[in-house]
Protein backbone atom coordinates (compact mmCIF):
# COMPACT_ATOMS: atom_id res chain seq x y z
CA UNK A 1 0.00 0.00 0.00
CA UNK A 2 1.41 3.31 -0.95
CA UNK A 3 2.30 6.05 1.94
CA UNK A 4 -0.26 4.41 4.08
CA UNK A 5 0.95 5.99 7.16
CA UNK A 6 0.45 9.50 5.51
CA UNK A 7 -2.87 8.50 4.28
CA UNK A 8 -3.88 7.48 7.35
CA UNK A 9 -2.53 10.72 9.29
CA UNK A 10 -4.47 12.76 6.41
CA UNK A 11 -7.51 10.70 7.01
CA UNK A 12 -7.31 11.67 10.90
CA UNK A 13 -6.68 15.38 10.06
CA UNK A 14 -9.54 15.80 7.69
CA UNK A 15 -12.02 14.22 10.35
CA UNK A 16 -10.90 16.30 12.74
CA UNK A 17 -11.40 19.45 11.00
CA UNK A 18 -14.64 18.22 9.93
CA UNK A 19 -15.61 17.33 13.54
CA UNK A 20 -14.79 21.35 14.20
CA UNK A 21 -17.23 22.59 11.85
CA UNK A 22 -19.54 19.79 13.49
CA UNK A 23 -19.01 20.87 16.85
CA UNK A 24 -19.09 24.81 15.87
CA UNK A 25 -22.48 24.22 14.53
CA UNK A 26 -24.09 21.95 16.95
CA UNK A 27 -27.64 23.45 17.95
CA UNK A 28 -26.99 26.49 15.48
CA UNK A 29 -27.51 24.83 12.30
CA UNK A 30 -31.14 24.98 11.68
CA UNK A 31 -30.67 24.36 7.88
CA UNK A 32 -31.96 20.58 7.76
CA UNK A 33 -34.15 19.61 4.66
CA UNK A 34 -35.62 16.76 3.38
CA UNK A 35 -34.05 14.24 1.07
CA UNK A 36 -36.45 11.20 0.38
CA UNK A 37 -38.62 11.79 3.19
CA UNK A 38 -39.15 13.46 6.59
CA UNK A 39 -37.06 10.64 7.90
CA UNK A 40 -33.96 11.56 5.66
CA UNK A 41 -32.57 14.77 6.22
CA UNK A 42 -29.68 16.60 5.19
CA UNK A 43 -27.89 20.10 6.52
CA UNK A 44 -25.81 22.80 5.46
CA UNK A 45 -23.00 21.09 7.93
CA UNK A 46 -23.06 17.83 6.34
CA UNK A 47 -22.30 19.49 2.82
CA UNK A 48 -19.85 21.97 4.73
CA UNK A 49 -18.21 18.94 6.35
CA UNK A 50 -18.42 17.25 2.95
CA UNK A 51 -16.52 19.58 1.23
CA UNK A 52 -13.89 20.48 4.20
CA UNK A 53 -13.07 16.92 3.69
CA UNK A 54 -13.00 16.59 -0.14
CA UNK A 55 -10.74 19.25 -0.29
CA UNK A 56 -8.07 18.16 2.72
CA UNK A 57 -7.74 15.35 0.94
CA UNK A 58 -7.33 15.94 -2.63
CA UNK A 59 -5.02 18.44 -1.49
CA UNK A 60 -3.01 16.41 1.17
CA UNK A 61 -2.95 12.98 -1.92
CA UNK A 62 -1.73 15.89 -4.15
CA UNK A 63 1.49 16.94 -1.78
CA UNK A 64 1.92 13.46 -1.00
CA UNK A 65 2.45 12.99 -5.33
CA UNK A 66 -0.44 11.53 -5.94
CA UNK A 67 -1.67 12.74 -9.30
CA UNK A 68 -5.31 14.32 -8.97
CA UNK A 69 -6.89 12.37 -11.93
CA UNK A 70 -5.74 9.15 -9.66
CA UNK A 71 -8.57 10.41 -6.80
CA UNK A 72 -11.57 9.20 -6.73
CA UNK A 73 -14.83 9.77 -4.25
CA UNK A 74 -17.77 7.90 -2.90
CA UNK A 75 -19.66 10.58 -0.97
CA UNK A 76 -22.88 10.73 0.54
CA UNK A 77 -23.69 14.42 -0.37
CA UNK A 78 -22.79 14.26 -3.92
CA UNK A 79 -24.23 12.65 -7.07
CA UNK A 80 -21.36 12.36 -8.88
CA UNK A 81 -19.53 9.82 -6.97
CA UNK A 82 -16.25 8.25 -9.10
CA UNK A 83 -14.02 5.30 -8.56
CA UNK A 84 -9.94 5.66 -9.62
CA UNK A 85 -7.31 4.08 -8.46
CA UNK A 86 -7.55 5.92 -5.12
CA UNK A 87 -10.87 6.02 -3.67
CA UNK A 88 -12.22 7.90 -0.32
CA UNK A 89 -15.68 6.81 0.53
CA UNK A 90 -17.02 10.10 2.71
CA UNK A 91 -19.92 9.93 5.48
CA UNK A 92 -19.44 13.81 6.64
CA UNK A 93 -22.12 12.95 9.03
CA UNK A 94 -22.94 9.42 10.20
CA UNK A 95 -26.32 10.38 12.54
CA UNK A 96 -27.64 14.01 10.72
CA UNK A 97 -31.04 13.28 12.21
CA UNK A 98 -29.02 13.46 15.29
CA UNK A 99 -27.03 16.39 15.16
CA UNK A 100 -30.00 18.13 13.54
CA UNK A 101 -32.14 17.09 16.51
CA UNK A 102 -29.11 18.10 19.10
CA UNK A 103 -28.40 14.69 20.24
CA UNK A 104 -24.40 14.45 20.59
CA UNK A 105 -24.00 11.34 18.84
CA UNK A 106 -22.78 11.14 15.16
CA UNK A 107 -19.32 10.32 13.46
CA UNK A 108 -17.04 11.64 10.78
CA UNK A 109 -16.59 8.14 8.33
CA UNK A 110 -13.67 8.15 5.98
CA UNK A 111 -12.13 4.90 4.35
CA UNK A 112 -9.66 4.48 1.85
CA UNK A 113 -9.33 1.89 -0.91
CA UNK A 114 -6.99 1.12 -3.65
CA UNK A 115 -8.32 0.56 -6.80
CA UNK A 116 -11.66 -1.65 -4.69
CA UNK A 117 -9.87 -2.71 -1.60
CA UNK A 118 -10.39 -1.45 1.45
CA UNK A 119 -7.11 -0.32 2.92
CA UNK A 120 -7.69 2.40 5.59
CA UNK A 121 -11.11 3.12 7.93
CA UNK A 122 -10.94 6.53 10.03
CA UNK A 123 -14.41 7.20 12.03
CA UNK A 124 -14.23 10.46 14.76
CA UNK A 125 -17.01 10.95 17.30
CA UNK A 126 -16.88 14.76 17.32
CA UNK A 127 -18.48 15.36 20.67
CA UNK A 128 -16.19 12.75 22.65
CA UNK A 129 -13.50 13.38 20.29
CA UNK A 130 -12.93 9.46 20.54
CA UNK A 131 -10.80 8.60 17.34
CA UNK A 132 -11.12 5.31 15.95
CA UNK A 133 -8.85 3.38 12.96
CA UNK A 134 -8.01 0.76 11.34
CA UNK A 135 -5.96 -0.45 8.85
CA UNK A 136 -5.56 -3.72 6.43
CA UNK A 137 -3.45 -6.27 8.04
CA UNK A 138 -2.07 -3.54 10.53
CA UNK A 139 -5.19 -3.70 13.76
CA UNK A 140 -7.58 -1.33 15.08
CA UNK A 141 -7.33 0.96 17.38
CA UNK A 142 -9.30 3.61 19.44
CA UNK A 143 -7.90 7.10 21.00
CA UNK A 144 -9.41 9.45 23.44
CA UNK A 145 -8.70 11.52 26.26
CA UNK A 146 -10.80 9.50 29.33
CA UNK A 147 -10.58 6.25 27.48
CA UNK A 148 -6.60 6.58 26.36
CA UNK A 149 -5.46 5.08 23.10
CA UNK A 150 -5.48 0.90 22.84
CA UNK A 151 -5.64 -1.59 20.10
CA UNK A 152 -9.17 -2.95 19.58
CA UNK A 153 -10.03 -6.86 20.11
CA UNK A 154 -13.62 -8.23 19.33
CA UNK A 155 -14.63 -10.79 21.75
CA UNK A 156 -17.83 -12.86 21.65
CA UNK A 157 -20.19 -12.80 25.02
CA UNK A 158 -22.80 -14.95 26.10
CA UNK A 159 -26.38 -14.02 24.48
CA UNK A 160 -27.51 -13.00 28.21
CA UNK A 161 -24.96 -9.90 27.60
CA UNK A 162 -25.71 -8.78 24.07
CA UNK A 163 -26.06 -5.57 24.04
CA UNK A 164 -27.79 -4.64 20.79
CA UNK A 165 -27.39 -1.84 18.09
CA UNK A 166 -30.75 -1.90 16.07
CA UNK A 167 -31.31 0.91 13.88
CA UNK A 168 -34.71 1.60 12.62
CA UNK A 169 -34.40 2.59 8.65
CA UNK A 170 -36.81 4.35 6.56
CA UNK A 171 -40.50 3.15 6.29
CA UNK A 172 -39.83 -0.15 3.71
CA UNK A 173 -38.24 -1.99 6.19
CA UNK A 174 -40.48 -1.04 9.35
CA UNK A 175 -42.38 -4.39 9.62
CA UNK A 176 -39.45 -6.31 9.16
CA UNK A 177 -37.08 -4.63 11.35
CA UNK A 178 -39.75 -4.11 14.50
CA UNK A 179 -40.07 -8.09 14.24
CA UNK A 180 -36.72 -9.21 14.61
CA UNK A 181 -35.87 -6.69 17.38
CA UNK A 182 -38.81 -8.15 19.35
CA UNK A 183 -37.88 -11.67 18.96
CA UNK A 184 -34.28 -10.33 20.15
CA UNK A 185 -34.69 -8.08 22.93
CA UNK A 186 -35.57 -10.19 25.31
CA UNK A 187 -33.22 -12.75 25.11
CA UNK A 188 -30.18 -9.99 25.37
CA UNK A 189 -29.04 -7.04 27.90
CA UNK A 190 -30.00 -3.81 26.19
CA UNK A 191 -31.08 -3.04 22.89
CA UNK A 192 -30.45 0.66 21.52
CA UNK A 193 -30.88 2.36 18.48
CA UNK A 194 -28.89 5.70 18.95
CA UNK A 195 -28.69 6.66 15.20
CA UNK A 196 -24.94 6.26 13.78
CA UNK A 197 -24.37 2.61 12.33
CA UNK A 198 -20.81 3.51 11.66
CA UNK A 199 -20.25 4.75 15.16
CA UNK A 200 -22.02 1.65 16.47
CA UNK A 201 -20.15 -0.61 14.44
CA UNK A 202 -16.84 0.72 16.12
CA UNK A 203 -18.22 0.90 19.28
CA UNK A 204 -18.59 -2.80 18.72
CA UNK A 205 -15.37 -3.60 17.83
CA UNK A 206 -14.13 -1.79 21.56
CA UNK A 207 -16.91 -4.45 22.53
CA UNK A 208 -19.57 -2.21 23.65
CA UNK A 209 -22.38 -3.73 21.29
CA UNK A 210 -22.19 -7.36 20.59
CA UNK A 211 -24.57 -7.01 17.77
CA UNK A 212 -25.34 -4.56 14.56
CA UNK A 213 -29.01 -4.88 13.10
CA UNK A 214 -29.42 -2.17 9.86
CA UNK A 215 -31.56 -3.06 7.05
CA UNK A 216 -30.75 0.03 5.28
CA UNK A 217 -26.99 1.02 5.12
CA UNK A 218 -25.26 2.99 2.10
CA UNK A 219 -21.45 2.37 1.33
CA UNK A 220 -20.07 5.43 3.00
CA UNK A 221 -21.89 4.10 6.55
CA UNK A 222 -19.87 0.98 6.48
CA UNK A 223 -16.18 1.48 4.44
CA UNK A 224 -14.54 3.04 7.41
CA UNK A 225 -16.40 0.82 9.92
CA UNK A 226 -15.86 -2.77 8.21
CA UNK A 227 -11.50 -2.17 8.15
CA UNK A 228 -12.26 -1.15 12.11
CA UNK A 229 -14.08 -4.24 12.74
CA UNK A 230 -12.60 -7.03 10.53
CA UNK A 231 -9.21 -5.69 12.23
CA UNK A 232 -10.38 -6.40 15.17
CA UNK A 233 -11.49 -9.45 14.33
CA UNK A 234 -15.48 -9.02 13.72
CA UNK A 235 -17.07 -9.37 10.40
CA UNK A 236 -20.18 -8.02 8.23
CA UNK A 237 -22.79 -10.26 6.95
CA UNK A 238 -25.62 -10.48 5.19
CA UNK A 239 -28.95 -11.85 5.96
CA UNK A 240 -28.13 -14.66 4.40
CA UNK A 241 -24.67 -15.54 6.76
CA UNK A 242 -22.21 -14.54 3.81
CA UNK A 243 -19.98 -11.67 4.08
CA UNK A 244 -21.15 -8.45 2.97
CA UNK A 245 -20.16 -7.82 -0.60
CA UNK A 246 -20.12 -4.21 -1.28
CA UNK A 247 -20.81 -3.23 -5.28
CA UNK A 248 -18.30 -0.89 -6.08
CA UNK A 249 -20.13 0.39 -9.25
CA UNK A 250 -23.56 1.33 -7.13
CA UNK A 251 -22.38 3.87 -4.57
CA UNK A 252 -26.35 4.35 -3.93
CA UNK A 253 -26.96 0.56 -3.54
CA UNK A 254 -28.71 -0.19 0.00
CA UNK A 255 -27.54 -3.27 2.17
CA UNK A 256 -29.17 -5.16 4.67
CA UNK A 257 -26.71 -6.51 7.20
CA UNK A 258 -25.31 -7.85 10.87
CA UNK A 259 -22.21 -7.55 11.91
CA UNK A 260 -20.74 -9.31 15.00
CA UNK A 261 -18.10 -11.88 16.35
CA UNK A 262 -17.94 -14.80 13.91
CA UNK A 263 -18.20 -17.39 16.67
CA UNK A 264 -21.76 -15.83 17.43
CA UNK A 265 -23.16 -15.52 13.75
CA UNK A 266 -24.97 -18.83 13.87
CA UNK A 267 -26.90 -17.92 16.83
CA UNK A 268 -27.54 -14.77 14.99
CA UNK A 269 -28.66 -16.77 12.35
CA UNK A 270 -31.42 -18.13 14.18
CA UNK A 271 -33.49 -14.88 14.48
CA UNK A 272 -32.94 -13.65 10.59
CA UNK B 1 -38.97 26.65 50.57
CA UNK B 2 -35.90 27.09 52.89
CA UNK B 3 -32.42 27.95 51.85
CA UNK B 4 -33.35 26.51 48.31
CA UNK B 5 -30.37 28.13 46.63
CA UNK B 6 -27.93 26.69 49.25
CA UNK B 7 -29.93 22.83 49.13
CA UNK B 8 -29.66 23.43 45.24
CA UNK B 9 -25.76 23.84 45.20
CA UNK B 10 -25.39 21.06 47.60
CA UNK B 11 -27.28 19.00 44.81
CA UNK B 12 -25.19 20.25 42.25
CA UNK B 13 -22.19 19.29 44.02
CA UNK B 14 -23.18 16.14 44.81
CA UNK B 15 -24.31 15.40 41.49
CA UNK B 16 -20.50 16.40 40.19
CA UNK B 17 -18.82 14.22 42.88
CA UNK B 18 -20.71 11.31 41.79
CA UNK B 19 -19.72 12.34 37.94
CA UNK B 20 -16.16 11.95 38.70
CA UNK B 21 -16.68 8.82 40.05
CA UNK B 22 -18.91 7.39 37.30
CA UNK B 23 -16.12 8.98 34.34
CA UNK B 24 -13.45 6.99 36.77
CA UNK B 25 -14.66 4.02 36.65
CA UNK B 26 -16.26 4.15 32.91
CA UNK B 27 -15.08 0.85 30.88
CA UNK B 28 -13.35 0.00 34.47
CA UNK B 29 -16.08 -1.33 36.14
CA UNK B 30 -16.65 -5.17 35.85
CA UNK B 31 -18.87 -5.81 38.37
CA UNK B 32 -22.36 -5.52 37.27
CA UNK B 33 -24.47 -7.91 38.49
CA UNK B 34 -28.28 -8.96 37.30
CA UNK B 35 -30.94 -7.46 39.87
CA UNK B 36 -34.46 -8.66 39.02
CA UNK B 37 -33.11 -10.35 35.67
CA UNK B 38 -30.69 -10.26 33.04
CA UNK B 39 -32.31 -7.04 31.89
CA UNK B 40 -32.16 -5.29 34.92
CA UNK B 41 -28.32 -4.64 36.47
CA UNK B 42 -26.64 -2.94 39.21
CA UNK B 43 -22.61 -2.21 39.60
CA UNK B 44 -20.17 -1.46 41.97
CA UNK B 45 -20.06 1.99 40.34
CA UNK B 46 -24.00 2.58 41.40
CA UNK B 47 -23.49 1.84 44.80
CA UNK B 48 -20.30 4.00 45.10
CA UNK B 49 -22.14 6.53 43.26
CA UNK B 50 -25.39 6.80 45.78
CA UNK B 51 -23.30 6.69 48.87
CA UNK B 52 -21.48 9.28 47.84
CA UNK B 53 -24.16 11.40 46.85
CA UNK B 54 -26.20 9.99 50.32
CA UNK B 55 -23.08 11.48 52.44
CA UNK B 56 -22.50 14.85 50.53
CA UNK B 57 -26.12 15.56 50.83
CA UNK B 58 -26.79 14.73 54.69
CA UNK B 59 -23.43 16.48 55.79
CA UNK B 60 -24.53 19.79 53.47
CA UNK B 61 -27.76 19.87 55.16
CA UNK B 62 -26.56 19.50 58.71
CA UNK B 63 -24.02 22.09 57.75
CA UNK B 64 -27.28 24.54 56.50
CA UNK B 65 -28.81 23.74 60.04
CA UNK B 66 -31.32 21.12 58.90
CA UNK B 67 -31.85 18.38 61.73
CA UNK B 68 -30.42 14.54 60.29
CA UNK B 69 -33.22 13.23 61.25
CA UNK B 70 -36.06 15.20 59.25
CA UNK B 71 -33.96 14.69 56.32
CA UNK B 72 -35.25 11.72 53.98
CA UNK B 73 -34.06 9.31 51.18
CA UNK B 74 -35.77 7.23 48.02
CA UNK B 75 -32.75 5.92 46.57
CA UNK B 76 -33.17 3.22 43.21
CA UNK B 77 -29.88 1.33 45.12
CA UNK B 78 -31.66 1.06 48.49
CA UNK B 79 -34.43 -0.84 50.28
CA UNK B 80 -34.79 1.42 53.03
CA UNK B 81 -36.76 4.33 51.67
CA UNK B 82 -37.99 7.33 54.51
CA UNK B 83 -40.02 10.04 53.60
CA UNK B 84 -39.17 13.14 56.39
CA UNK B 85 -39.49 16.68 55.92
CA UNK B 86 -36.75 17.00 53.81
CA UNK B 87 -36.61 14.07 51.13
CA UNK B 88 -34.04 13.31 48.51
CA UNK B 89 -35.30 11.64 45.66
CA UNK B 90 -32.03 9.83 44.18
CA UNK B 91 -31.04 7.94 40.95
CA UNK B 92 -26.82 7.71 40.86
CA UNK B 93 -26.78 6.08 37.22
CA UNK B 94 -30.02 6.53 35.58
CA UNK B 95 -28.67 4.16 32.23
CA UNK B 96 -26.85 2.08 34.54
CA UNK B 97 -26.80 -0.88 31.33
CA UNK B 98 -25.42 1.24 29.82
CA UNK B 99 -22.73 2.40 31.98
CA UNK B 100 -22.03 -1.68 32.22
CA UNK B 101 -21.71 -1.55 28.42
CA UNK B 102 -19.71 1.37 27.88
CA UNK B 103 -21.91 3.47 26.60
CA UNK B 104 -21.26 6.88 27.35
CA UNK B 105 -24.89 8.11 27.97
CA UNK B 106 -26.14 8.12 31.55
CA UNK B 107 -27.13 10.69 33.95
CA UNK B 108 -26.93 11.38 37.89
CA UNK B 109 -30.48 12.59 38.85
CA UNK B 110 -31.54 14.08 42.31
CA UNK B 111 -34.84 15.58 43.30
CA UNK B 112 -35.40 17.54 46.65
CA UNK B 113 -39.01 17.21 47.68
CA UNK B 114 -39.92 19.95 51.02
CA UNK B 115 -42.62 16.85 52.41
CA UNK B 116 -44.03 15.25 49.02
CA UNK B 117 -43.63 18.75 47.40
CA UNK B 118 -41.29 18.58 44.49
CA UNK B 119 -39.32 21.67 44.51
CA UNK B 120 -35.51 21.29 42.92
CA UNK B 121 -34.66 18.76 40.02
CA UNK B 122 -30.70 18.02 39.35
CA UNK B 123 -29.47 16.16 36.87
CA UNK B 124 -26.17 15.94 35.33
CA UNK B 125 -24.28 13.99 32.30
CA UNK B 126 -21.42 12.92 33.80
CA UNK B 127 -20.23 12.35 30.19
CA UNK B 128 -20.18 15.88 28.33
CA UNK B 129 -21.04 17.22 31.44
CA UNK B 130 -24.13 18.98 30.60
CA UNK B 131 -25.72 20.19 33.85
CA UNK B 132 -29.58 20.53 33.88
CA UNK B 133 -31.52 22.00 37.01
CA UNK B 134 -34.97 23.33 37.43
CA UNK B 135 -36.38 24.89 40.64
CA UNK B 136 -40.06 24.87 41.49
CA UNK B 137 -41.42 28.56 39.68
CA UNK B 138 -37.74 29.93 38.93
CA UNK B 139 -37.27 27.69 35.63
CA UNK B 140 -35.23 25.46 34.39
CA UNK B 141 -31.67 25.48 32.86
CA UNK B 142 -29.01 24.12 31.23
CA UNK B 143 -25.10 24.79 31.53
CA UNK B 144 -22.57 22.94 29.43
CA UNK B 145 -19.08 24.34 28.14
CA UNK B 146 -20.14 23.79 24.70
CA UNK B 147 -24.01 24.70 24.94
CA UNK B 148 -23.32 27.62 27.41
CA UNK B 149 -25.60 28.59 29.79
CA UNK B 150 -29.50 29.01 28.94
CA UNK B 151 -32.97 29.07 30.10
CA UNK B 152 -34.94 26.02 28.29
CA UNK B 153 -38.65 26.31 27.01
CA UNK B 154 -40.21 23.45 25.30
CA UNK B 155 -41.42 24.25 22.10
CA UNK B 156 -44.19 22.20 20.28
CA UNK B 157 -43.35 21.01 17.00
CA UNK B 158 -45.08 19.48 13.66
CA UNK B 159 -45.37 15.55 14.26
CA UNK B 160 -43.28 15.01 11.20
CA UNK B 161 -40.17 17.10 12.72
CA UNK B 162 -40.82 15.53 16.27
CA UNK B 163 -38.09 13.24 17.82
CA UNK B 164 -39.30 10.09 19.90
CA UNK B 165 -37.67 9.10 23.02
CA UNK B 166 -38.58 5.26 23.09
CA UNK B 167 -37.64 3.22 26.12
CA UNK B 168 -37.89 -0.74 25.91
CA UNK B 169 -38.57 -1.53 29.68
CA UNK B 170 -38.24 -5.14 31.23
CA UNK B 171 -39.99 -8.56 29.79
CA UNK B 172 -43.70 -7.92 30.67
CA UNK B 173 -44.50 -4.93 28.31
CA UNK B 174 -42.16 -5.76 25.53
CA UNK B 175 -45.63 -6.60 23.39
CA UNK B 176 -47.61 -3.19 24.07
CA UNK B 177 -44.00 -1.14 23.59
CA UNK B 178 -42.98 -2.67 20.54
CA UNK B 179 -46.69 -2.32 18.85
CA UNK B 180 -47.07 1.62 19.89
CA UNK B 181 -43.28 2.55 18.00
CA UNK B 182 -44.14 0.16 15.34
CA UNK B 183 -47.15 2.55 14.88
CA UNK B 184 -45.41 5.88 15.76
CA UNK B 185 -41.94 5.68 13.88
CA UNK B 186 -42.75 6.26 10.20
CA UNK B 187 -44.96 9.47 10.83
CA UNK B 188 -42.11 11.20 13.14
CA UNK B 189 -38.34 12.16 12.36
CA UNK B 190 -36.51 9.89 14.55
CA UNK B 191 -37.02 7.32 16.88
CA UNK B 192 -34.41 6.73 19.84
CA UNK B 193 -33.71 4.28 22.57
CA UNK B 194 -30.73 5.76 24.39
CA UNK B 195 -31.27 3.85 27.84
CA UNK B 196 -31.50 7.32 30.33
CA UNK B 197 -34.77 8.20 30.58
CA UNK B 198 -33.75 11.01 32.90
CA UNK B 199 -31.61 12.38 30.19
CA UNK B 200 -34.31 11.63 27.70
CA UNK B 201 -36.70 13.97 29.58
CA UNK B 202 -34.04 16.86 30.50
CA UNK B 203 -33.00 16.97 26.66
CA UNK B 204 -36.62 17.06 26.07
CA UNK B 205 -36.74 20.16 27.67
CA UNK B 206 -33.96 21.84 25.75
CA UNK B 207 -36.28 20.49 22.71
CA UNK B 208 -34.18 17.60 21.36
CA UNK B 209 -36.90 15.18 22.14
CA UNK B 210 -40.53 15.76 21.43
CA UNK B 211 -42.12 13.12 23.09
CA UNK B 212 -40.61 10.35 25.87
CA UNK B 213 -42.65 6.75 25.97
CA UNK B 214 -41.94 4.35 28.61
CA UNK B 215 -43.84 1.47 30.25
CA UNK B 216 -41.63 1.02 33.81
CA UNK B 217 -40.26 3.76 35.30
CA UNK B 218 -39.75 4.53 39.12
CA UNK B 219 -39.93 7.53 41.20
CA UNK B 220 -35.77 8.19 41.29
CA UNK B 221 -35.92 8.15 37.44
CA UNK B 222 -38.62 10.79 37.05
CA UNK B 223 -38.59 12.86 39.77
CA UNK B 224 -36.03 15.52 38.92
CA UNK B 225 -36.54 15.49 35.04
CA UNK B 226 -40.13 16.31 36.23
CA UNK B 227 -39.23 19.54 37.54
CA UNK B 228 -37.23 20.39 34.98
CA UNK B 229 -39.46 19.76 32.56
CA UNK B 230 -42.01 21.67 34.14
CA UNK B 231 -40.71 24.38 34.52
CA UNK B 232 -39.85 24.10 30.89
CA UNK B 233 -43.35 24.02 29.95
CA UNK B 234 -43.88 20.11 29.65
CA UNK B 235 -45.92 17.63 31.11
CA UNK B 236 -45.33 13.92 32.24
CA UNK B 237 -48.65 12.06 31.68
CA UNK B 238 -49.96 8.78 32.16
CA UNK B 239 -51.78 6.69 29.59
CA UNK B 240 -55.26 8.35 30.47
CA UNK B 241 -53.76 11.41 29.88
CA UNK B 242 -53.90 13.18 32.91
CA UNK B 243 -51.17 14.52 35.21
CA UNK B 244 -48.74 11.54 36.81
CA UNK B 245 -49.18 11.36 39.91
CA UNK B 246 -46.21 9.56 42.08
CA UNK B 247 -47.03 7.49 45.11
CA UNK B 248 -44.67 8.90 47.50
CA UNK B 249 -45.29 5.88 50.01
CA UNK B 250 -44.57 3.11 47.20
CA UNK B 251 -41.22 4.09 46.42
CA UNK B 252 -40.77 0.95 44.36
CA UNK B 253 -44.21 1.25 41.78
CA UNK B 254 -43.45 1.33 38.33
CA UNK B 255 -45.07 3.81 36.35
CA UNK B 256 -46.27 4.13 32.40
CA UNK B 257 -46.18 7.81 30.87
CA UNK B 258 -45.28 9.58 28.52
CA UNK B 259 -44.13 13.30 28.74
CA UNK B 260 -44.73 16.22 25.57
CA UNK B 261 -45.51 19.54 25.54
CA UNK B 262 -49.17 20.01 26.25
CA UNK B 263 -50.33 21.32 22.89
CA UNK B 264 -48.81 17.63 21.10
CA UNK B 265 -51.01 15.81 24.13
CA UNK B 266 -53.92 14.86 22.30
CA UNK B 267 -51.91 14.39 19.02
CA UNK B 268 -49.50 11.09 21.17
CA UNK B 269 -53.24 10.53 22.72
CA UNK B 270 -54.40 8.71 19.43
CA UNK B 271 -51.47 5.93 19.62
CA UNK B 272 -52.41 4.70 22.92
Amino acid sequence: MPNSNKILQLMITAAQQSGEIIRNNFRQDTSSQNKTSHLDIVTQTDLDSQQEIHKLLVDGMTKLGFEPSEIGFIEEESSSDSLKKHNFIVDPIDGTTNFAAGIPFSSISIAYALEQDLKIGVILDPFSQTLYWGESGQGSYLQNQLLGKRELKLKPKPKTSWMVGAHLNGPDTVESQFKLYQKIFPQVRGLRNIGSVALDISMMADNVFDLILNQGCFMWDLAAARVILEEAGGQLYDYDGNQLQFNWHKSKKKYQLFACHPDIKNQVMEYL
